[in-house]
């Protein structure tokens, strides 16, 4: 280990082949000592879910001067906690992960496995930010990312977080004009409607195949999906405490629930 | 459909054979119309994970009078998605989750597939409960929590909750004294952390085996982990918006972040 250079990790939720990882992997070796954990396949939308069985497994498939990488067959979230609680002797400066062939943008944080990562390694006080591009295509041009994505990883190094708060950041896809800057976002309102249409399986059993439309509900110009809809940088700061706070006065008639009786 | 009676969508992370579930369906069935769709096996720790292969299933076990339960090869986000997007032909007036063995306080929350259906569920304008016991153990006692579980949900069809808000609702296990009262709580701040162990596989190779230790940091007497060790019912207002609004404003300099190059 080399205590003078900044130790990140990197995961990712769309496997170790996948092209956000290696370009993830190529801006943050100039940066530090690296540490990539990445899942053995595509795990998206696995949320925050880990394994409890005993059958995670990670396996060094390269090592170099500042450099190891390791496939794990885990989830993102397990990826972040074997990284740190089983395969490095101390915690990473910072946990990096994506980039994620796909927004995260509003809602999909919560399904989102890239963001999960970020959001363990958040809770366990580490520095943490999720990178996702408003693109599924597994070809997708992440090069007009570069600066900014160097830019924010440096800035979140020396200046920090707060606590318990990391950054979820979605970027445009490539267009014709460049990146117009970085906004500042709450995560939209929004949902999904699925569609399940029922397909033959191979034993001639009937599965449900997932579809779905994403539904925009929010007016706001200040959100994360309208901020990448107009060629702008989003970013959340993302936070665990899913306490509904301003609520918190209105639900006191639940405890007076058994006064009725 | 019975169109007088509540529509009540019941489904868990425990297995359909678990007793918190068979619990929860014995107090449900005498308020309304219940559909039951449960997960095929354990699926603690998912999350809000989802499957995105066209692998899912939902197999009819049991039909009766205002009564139909299913099983799903799912996670307990795809129980409730399968639930009124494939098998119901309208959404249900409440979705209840649970109820879980083992708590749902604190940080806990992020990892549990309990509430994950009650989220998701809450994402699509459906009022949810997730309900949780302090205990582990697979016959533990969930008598005493009968009349709190049927209050709550009686409250909660009558009087509805705030537009994108749940319920995180958790119950100490069963002590000498009977519980005492219903707290409104915020979620607790704690970690997590986790052990490894390498162990033997079956060829012979390693695999990690995971344990943990929760560390309560909360100084706090407002906290969802505090009123249930003090024999009260926990609730906490929850959410599916991560934004650490209050952080927005300090978060401003990353929106002048190229302006150094």
């Amino acid at each position: 280990m080399n205590q003078n250079k900044p130790l990140i990790l990197i995961t990712n939720d769309d496997g170790y082949q996948a092209k956000g990882l290696r370009k993830l992997i190529s801006l943050m070796r100039p940066l530090g000592e690296v540490i990539v954990i990445s899942t053995d396949k595509v795990m998206s939308a696995k949320g925050h879910s880990i394994t409890t069985t005993p059958t995670l497994t990670a396996t060094l498939v390269e090592s170099a001067p500042d450099y190891r990488e390791y496939v794990c067959n885990g989830t993102p979230v397990d990826c972040v906690k074997v990284g740190y609680q089983w395969i490095l002797d101390r915690l990473p400066d910072i946990v990096v992960s994506g980039i994620n062939h796909g927004t995260n943008a509003s809602i999909n944080v919560i399904y989102s496995g890239t963001m999960a990562a970020a959001i363990e390694a958040c809770m366990d006080g580490i520095k943490a930010v999720g990178f996702s591009l408003d693109s599924y295509d597994l070809d997708a041009d992440f090069d007009h990312l570069d600066d900014y994505i160097v830019a924010i990883t440096k800035d979140v190094l020396e200046n920090g977080l707060p606590d318990g708060v990391c950054l979820n950041v979605n970027f445009p896809k490539r267009g014709e004009e460049p990146i117009k800057g970085v906004k500042i976002c709450r995560q939209a309102k929004a949902k999904w409607i699925e569609v399940y249409s029922a397909i033959q399986d191979e034993r001639g059993g009937t599965c449900l195949k997932l579809g779905g439309e994403f539904v925009y509900e929010d007016q706001g110009d200040d959100t994360d999906c309208m901020a990448t809809k107009n060629n702008y940088v989003s970013i959340v700061p993302t936070h665990f405490d899913l306490t509904a706070t301003q609520y918190l006065d209105q639900m006191s008639r639940f405890e007076h629930i058994m006064d009725k009786k």
